[in-house]
């Protein structure tokens, strides 16, 4: 009886145990990242960047920096999403799709980027915010999107952050905000966690 | 032919223009926000709040923090989103249905603790990480899921941070990350904007 989306959400598990065995072709990592990028952001700034981690060679050096955690040996592929910082700056960029489609005019879109330039610029923890939060609306995204593809999925944040960034290449704008592993599961992966009873995380107003 | 997660992602519009007269029942704004916890959060943390904004009083006060935008005001709820710092300091407690339902053991959990308690003291970068990150993972799975219900939403960080944790009693613990509002659609919303050239944000490695 139960839709299908609520399905994916409820029965969605944190995968650890992955078969290694099994690929994933180039199509549907970008499947996978062309979904994740539906997310929104604030003024659709668009500020990720998916770096699609799937060579055993780039999988060893991620291992070796998120403490030997053997799922991103595993995993068919594991994608490090960063959010990206001083993103107001590429802001006219991000939107000039959107002018072109005819979908915002460009007195509304040059609007947007003054607004966004004045309240980030100078503001390192609302940029920070933007980069977490941007990149995390896209790896839900992702997670459910794998779902429906028939993929498992698992994020995590257990790495260290300086180490990646330099063996990743990041730029000192890209913040590694999450990594989310996916394939086809082993057996022996836990359950969907059981949550908080919900009065206690939730309030009327 | 599309998978209907595919679809949900793909046709789900950041929504400005609600129908004002819907109404959601209590029934559905639990149903959401059951299945916006089924987001995962690190060590499941489940480091969030959700205050459902609905009375025309409540949505008057949360207009006038949110720079007078008439969306709060029309949707049929408002979802305030926060995510919680010294999440670890409750940790024990958010995996006691975990123990409780025979899927972790006491001694796991003990470790899960110690190794939170032991990276999250005395760190307010990544406690706010972790806030904006959880929040935000959550609030995805809510937009996602309310697709599912057939219902239109729309993510908005444009409010006064200080007057809203005022006007809604948040403790100093509380950030609010995100809200996302909920309800009926009216016409003159945009479509979902285009989005950068995948090779512009993907990287294989």
């Amino acid at each position: 009886m139960s839709n299908p989306i609520k399905q994916a959400i409820e029965s969605r598990v944190s995968t650890n145990y992955y078969d290694p065995g099994r690929h994933l072709s180039d199509d549907d990592i970008m499947e996978l990242v062309g979904q994740a990028t539906r997310a929104p952001s604030a003024y659709n700034l668009q500020n990720w960047k998916f770096i699609a981690v799937r060579s055993p060679e780039a999988k060893a050096r991620l291992k070796a920096v998120s403490y030997g955690q053997q799922k991103v040996a595993d995993a068919s592929v594991s994608f490090i999403i960063c959010g990206t910082l001083a993103a107001h700056e590429q802001l006219g960029q991000a939107l000039a799709p959107s002018a072109k489609a005819g979908i915002m005019d460009q007195s509304v879109i040059d609007g947007w980027v003054a607004q966004a330039t004045r309240t980030h610029t100078d503001n390192p923890e609302l940029q920070r915010d933007e980069a977490i939060r941007s990149a995390s609306l896209a790896a839900m995204t992702l997670m459910l999107a794998a779902e429906g593809m028939g993929l498992a999925t698992g994020a995590m944040i257990g790495f260290d952050s300086e180490g990646l960034s330099r063996e990743f290449n990041l730029t000192t704008t890209e913040v590694p905000a999450i990594i989310v592993t996916v394939g086809y599961p082993k057996p022996g992966n836990w359950p969907q966690k059981p949550r908080k009873p919900l009065h206690e995380v939730i309030e009327f107003a």
